[in-house]
């Protein structure tokens, strides 16, 4: 019991790293950008409050722990922006050497467990995946929409492009499609898209 | 239903205010302090990884969105010190008028939900906030450890007082309450603690 407590709080002192891995997006205010472990913790919050508009059933805490975790990776392949083809290009073998290495400080029962999840999550194959991303793609466009477009006009994104993610994964959720959908609109009217 | 996401988006918006409010405590490599929203985040992390540590049943769920809004009030009220006694006397009032507001954003049905868990969280009435209290103390003696005792040794906290605040929320894990005794024994002995 004591070693395997003492690999879980390893690992959840490495998770801290989350903290210094900036993205894009920017807060609420405009202050800043956001990291990773805030974005997680937005999901995570989105994932039990939104829950209701999950076009399956979900199994809400498998759901949260699925996107508090998502991006751990991170860690080691860094932020790739959505709209950076050539990173995006590299993403998929940076990203698992990083599992490979993250998820085994755990205990071996609960690394293969979080790499099933994040698996998952990648794959889109289960409702609980699909409702994940579906917020995933949600979230910075509600903080874009809320800083006036500040991150999408410093990178010059087209509406077609956050459209074409956000139906990419919609399969979550009918009714947030509908509603981001609303807010690309709304924004390429305003000139924060192109 | 459109009326009813309206709402939930706007609380949501409003919730991404705790990426600025600052905590006493540094991360990992003390670069910085973090904020109540990457606290939450880890918070979640750990409920769901270190569950089995539980004393009694929990539902990981509810304990995990418990977490992830224990800390909300404070976008009103603000973080109070856990070892400000002047700050922790008004506290409570603080609090319970920043509930009031932040909470009722939200659809009726989802405020009063949020007020319920928030209130067992603050009254250690169920399981689910007992262990969630123990984590909420465990983080931060993590943080510290991992930095030399920054924190503490910046506000020139005690030992006993770390000890003291630990025991009064222990009841939610004997193994981390355990865990947490060696690790301030290890900051005293170290000078990190008074």
């Amino acid at each position: 019991m004591e070693e395997r407590l003492k690999q879980q709080m390893e690992f959840l002192l490495e998770a801290d790293k989350s903290k210094l891995i900036g993205r894009q997006t920017y807060i609420h205010d405009a202050s800043r950008k956001e990291n990773d472990a805030e974005h997680a913790w937005h999901l995570a919050l989105m994932a039990y409050l939104l829950r209701e508009h999950a076009k399956e059933p979900i199994d809400v805490a498998k759901t949260m722990f699925m996107v508090l975790i998502h991006d751990l990776v991170e860690i080691d392949a860094g932020d790739t922006f959505a709209y950076d083809e050539a990173g995006n290009a590299t993403k998929r073998e940076r990203e698992m050497r990083a599992a490979d290495r993250i998820f085994h400080l755990l205990p071996e029962d609960q690394a293969q467990e979080m790499r099933d999840v994040w698996e998952e999550f990648e794959s889109k194959t289960t409702p609980e995946a699909r409702f994940a991303r579906t917020l995933d793609k949600l979230q910075p466009v509600m903080l874009n929409d809320a800083t006036d477009g500040l991150a999408w006009r410093e990178h010059g994104v087209y509406a077609e492009q956050v459209l074409r993610l956000n139906e990419k994964n919609k399969d979550g959720s009918e009714t947030l499609w509908e509603y981001v959908q609303m807010l690309i609109a709304r924004n390429a009217q305003k000139g924060n898209l192109k």
